[in-house]
């Protein structure tokens, strides 16, 4: 994995050429020009490059790049697609340190195009210029007031803020960058289109050091480089700054939609679900809910066990937004006695004081008792988050709610969020968007964006996961047999019964009592996956002559069902202690991300109801607890209604022990799949009693 | 139950009285009389009480009610709290046919106001005069333009449609009718308040006769009468008019908040939720979902295998939503060829034809081929759906877009549902909701949506559930020994094993033989319940020798653990086949709606999983052939993966017969369980193996 540049002169350079500068107001380099010269606060040195013209709106031009006197930091290129290359080339000749390829008609269009990319992808690997683009609106720097794009709805959209935005398609970055309406503001907004050289993750790693951007939005539709994109997100991680994103593709419609758009490996929605969750990345299933929830990380950070409070003017609302709060798991935060006390003293009779506070419509005749008593429901120490239901638009009524709201904001520390139902936002919603409390359109989005917000409070860094064994990986692979695999797994750390692959009756007879009562006997291939259904397995032999005797059955039903298998023998094993818990645990490599671990219960579990947990490598003893606290099932491995409660533990180490061995030689080990492992009470260990494992070259 | 009455008169009446008319423009007489004088298309007879005023806005008063020369159909009461009751009394003496109780102060306060209701209700049973209220809003016709209500907003949302609303709290209901703003009509409105006598179900089975309503809305935090809301869907599902419910208290913050707001039982979540799926209501989440799918339903009915199709001009927001297209289970229609041909012509190279249609931004440059391509698509012969994502507002280049795709409405059909992504709402989107497309405002809502709007299109009516057993019932109850509960089930219909009740080892040992082997030996006695934690079972016995003596060995061991109980010797039984699926069946009483049948997969299926299936009484076979495909581990009973298939056909019979059992004396069964019901292979049948019932009186 390449390091990540400097991209400061992309944000705020202090030279720019445009390439393709125009005269016309509606061309996309008359547009871009027109949002530099006009819109943007650009006090840099700004060249124009135009073939034709010797000078634009008063600024001279050049008739090509090769002519600049020097090299600007940032090359802006609006020329057609024919000439992108050429100045392209005169740009990294001249030593320019980032170009923005604002022209489209490239990959997006067909095999040629996909050629011209492979080229440009060329020349940033050569010359160390950075690619931006092509085929995407430029970027934005909003905080300094900087449109590098020739998108004419720059101008509206400038509302500067804490929010740094990296998305893939310029529709659903502009529709985030629109919810200014409501009162997000935004520190910049990078779209980064076709993404030949740059990708989403160059900019969320600039975004983690950017001193600007508290949190970080992104929506992708594919990921082009798995480890870059893990490391960007590490460093986020690190910098303590709050990813929230939006994966495209989650279905299959959606993967192949968001394939054929952006041309990228999509992987498994599964396996990111899993990355985004090691990494405190906050998935998100839409873009208003990504503005939700950024907006809401932006006013504060949740704390631990954060209880939420509910107050409001209209009992139907106020117990729907209870209901939607114990819908999305949340906690209703019980009140101090002295808060209940004052919310008596200044609340009709007929009020509900408790949680939700239904103050009544008391508040629309006497606007005056609001900032009173929310403020004291702000500030009582159990309530971390005060949602604040709004079920309707009463015109100046409701202003002078919102404006006694906003006032009650400004005392407290704690987010107070107006969840505006209404179809009708007028000027009580302004207030709101206004006061930069950002209204979360439903209750329901309010619960769910809540409990994302209160989840990121409660997630704890485990190891981070480096993409080990990501890439398409080429070279045949082999499937080690039972015995192979098995082996490798116990000098791995993992338990494993005794046993070994005898090759006669007569071996088996004297191995059996060494090994001791009772045995398995499993014909011993690497060519037959499925032994039971050949009839290679007999189970519970108790003598070394059934033993024996079993040897030369299993190899013979194995030899008459598969009669091309290479057979070594038959593999006689001591049985593990009965009882317990079966568990599927494995190991894949996804192409994107690299090797993942899924773990479910074993049986209607895991093939019925999908009940998995999953996790990119690296999963120590600490994340593979928290990765079994996730299955519906885990209450069985606790002991469900009396029965004994399994070794969790040694389930832990054993998962931990897969992927240190992974770990170790990532390129070499494609897959490993143990199933079952038992899992004995506690005490008795996890052991494996059957495994896969497959290696590459 | 009683009958419901004709509420003509409560939305369209000749004749009226507004008790506690004033000439105070804030106060509540001021504002209703203000409404209908100013604001409504009342031709009717309007008579005016007040105590001491001659005259009010050039009308006439009287002193009081008493004074009227003939009863006006409906009477409206805005008279303090102190006054109602003895207004009420005037209006029953005179001939009133309902009365509209706009005052508050009554049971929402305390002890004393449930009291006067308590007489309200009396007087509205002795005179046959309906009563509406107190503590509402009153009632607004939208389509004739009457509001009797005190609200002012009620000029304000006045868009005629086909939707009829009937919602228990105010706050809620009015946020409704502010979608106004995204284009919904609606026919009318009734906020029904505490409920004293007419109840939301009264308004239901008023709209399922009204010639003006097309589609139902409503919102209910308790049923106060459960039957009586059986009944009122059940006239909506037979005149084909669907009904979109939210039902707060599905948590247990909810319930709670819900029930001290309006002082309703409840219920359960889970059973409400089952009667509404047995009705065809559509249950929502929220109230801009109740909007969404009751807005489709008024545009059109869904086919059944309705197929959907994605139209825009943003890759990004087309991946985005099949992506939801597909998380919603829906399915993308596949265009006919000379759908694609059209396309093909009118689109640029690089515009993705398939489905979804991405346009590319040629749409927004190119208007006019929007009309064309987009009234291609919507006459598809596979498409019954078209979804319109618009991610952004671009100011009057959307405008032109909006409009386009409102004349290609024109030329279609089906509904073509814009999806107004941005939280900018100008001109475009005044378009569509002025063109009365309702834009929804997500994409994942808009799935959700177009699913509920398919699934209902699919829903087959199978017998109306009828609230058997409804009403909390009085007097003891007894427990069935397990021989007489089986007895029972046995005569009902059910597959019992052979077996009787022995007094005596030697009774057991003549008895087993002719039963056939194995026999189970289970203690016989009422009072015990959990006869193997007490020693009180012994299975597979093969001797009539084995069977005697576990006899004596059973009794034994419960009087030794259950010295009080009451023994009747012990239960002697033929054991039914081995293997099958082993099934939890059962009925109890929900206070509100009466018997409900829960159903699922023995062990973790039902204890961990919660995975059951529930339905009001009756269910017939083919219903509850419907409950269990609804559960997660159906494909259990089907034989997964090569398993044999269970007796699906015998336990929809078994179930039926469990029904019809509670049918015939819903009054007297109070709760019947059998655990396990044995489902065999195919053709053996389901077997009761262990049962409870319990009787009251």
């Amino acid at each position: 994995m390449s390091g990540f540049s400097d991209l400061a002169p992309l944000f705020d350079p202090r030279s720019v050429v445009l390439v393709g500068a125009s005269e016309r107001a509606a061309s996309v380099g008359g547009r871009t020009l027109a949002n530099i010269l006009d819109h943007s606060d650009f006090r840099g040195t700004l060249h124009l490059v135009n073939a034709s013209r010797p000078e634009i709106r008063g600024l001279p031009c050049h008739r090509r790049v090769a002519d600049l006197p020097s090299a600007p930091e940032l090359a802006i290129i609006a020329v057609p697609a024919a000439g992108v290359m050429e100045a392209l080339r005169e740009c990294a000749a001249l030593g320019v340190r980032i170009c923005v390829i604002l022209t489209s008609g490239f990959g997006e269009t067909g095999e040629e195009g996909r050629a011209v990319e492979a080229e440009m992808k060329v020349l940033a690997q050569s010359t160390g210029m950075r690619l931006y683009g092509p085929n995407c609106p430029g970027v934005t720097n909003i905080n300094k007031r900087l449109g590098f794009t020739f998108s004419p709805a720059f101008k509206d959209d400038l509302r500067p803020g804490p929010i740094g935005l990296a998305t893939q398609g310029g529709g659903l970055g502009r529709n985030l960058i629109q919810s200014v309406e409501r009162g997000a503001g935004f520190a910049l907004w990078c779209s980064t289109g076709n993404e030949v050289d740059l990708q989403v993750a160059d900019f969320i790693h600039y975004m983690a050091g950017a001193p600007d951007v508290r949190v970080i939005g992104t929506i992708l539709e594919g990921i082009k480089d798995g480890p870059r994109f893990l490391a960007a997100a590490r460093a986020a991680a690190e910098a303590g700054k709050p990813v929230v994103a939006l994966k495209v593709g989650r279905s299959e419609y959606g993967m192949k939609a968001a394939a054929s758009h952006t041309a990228s490996l999509t992987g498994s929605a599964e396996v990111n679900s899993a990355a985004f969750r090691q990494l405190g990345i906050i998935e998100v299933d839409d873009v208003d809910e990504l503005v939700d929830v950024a907006s809401l990380l932006a006013r504060g950070r949740p704390p631990r066990g954060a209880r939420v409070a509910v107050f409001g003017s209209s009992g139907g609302a106020c117990a729907l937004a209870a209901d939607m709060v114990g819908q999305a798991g949340l906690v209703l935060a019980e009140f101090a006695p002295e808060t209940t006390v004052l919310l008596a003293e200044k609340l009709p009779s007929y009020a509900a004081l408790g949680n939700p506070v239904d103050t009544t419509t008391v508040t629309l005749t006497n606007p005056a008792v609001i900032e009173e008593t929310l403020a004291a429901v702000a500030n009582d120490p159990a309530v971390s988050l005060v949602m604040l239901p709004m079920p309707l638009d009463y015109g100046p009524v409701s202003q002078v709610v919102a404006e006694r709201m906003a006032a009650a904001q400004l005392r407290s520390p704690i987010p107070l969020v107006p969840v505006w139902m209404s179809e009708r936002t007028g000027a009580a919603y302004r207030h709101f968007a206004g006061a930069g409390m950002v209204p979360i359109r439903s209750l329901r989005n309010a619960a769910k964006a809540f409990r994302r917000f209160i989840d990121r409070g409660a997630w704890e860094a485990g190891r981070m996961p480096e993409g080990l064994g990501a890439g398409v990986p080429e070279g045949p692979t082999r499937t080690l047999s039972e015995a192979e695999g098995k082996a490798m797994l116990r000098g791995a750390g993992l338990a494993v019964p005794d046993g070994a692959v005898v090759r006669s009756e007569a071996e088996a007879v004297a191995l059996a009592p060494r090994l001791g009562f009772p045995v398995a006997v499993k014909v011993a291939s690497a060519d037959i996956l499925h032994k039971s259904d050949v009839g290679g397995v007999v189970l519970g032999l108790r003598t070394a002559e059934e033993a024996g005797a079993a040897v030369g059955a299993v190899i013979k039903a194995a030899r008459a069902h598969q009669p091309a298998a290479r057979i070594d023998g038959a593999l006689v094993e001591r049985m593990a202690p009965p009882g317990g818990q079966e568990i599927l645990l494995s190991v894949s490599r996804d192409p994107v991300l690299g090797h993942v671990m899924t773990c479910g219960l074993g049986g209607v579990h895991v093939e019925l109801l999908r009940d998995v947990t999953r996790r990119l490598l690296p999963v120590d003893a600490a994340e593979a607890g928290r990765m079994l606290r996730e299955l519906r099932g885990f209450p069985l491995l606790e002991g469900l209604r009396g029965a004994a409660a399994c070794d969790v533990e040694a389930l832990c180490a054993a998962m931990a022990a897969v992927s240190a061995l992974v770990e170790a030689r990532p390129g070499e080990i494609e897959e490993i799949e143990i199933n079952p492992l038992r899992v004995g009470a506690r005490g008795e260990g996890a052991w494996v009693l059957d495994a896969v494992v497959t290696l590459r070259g």
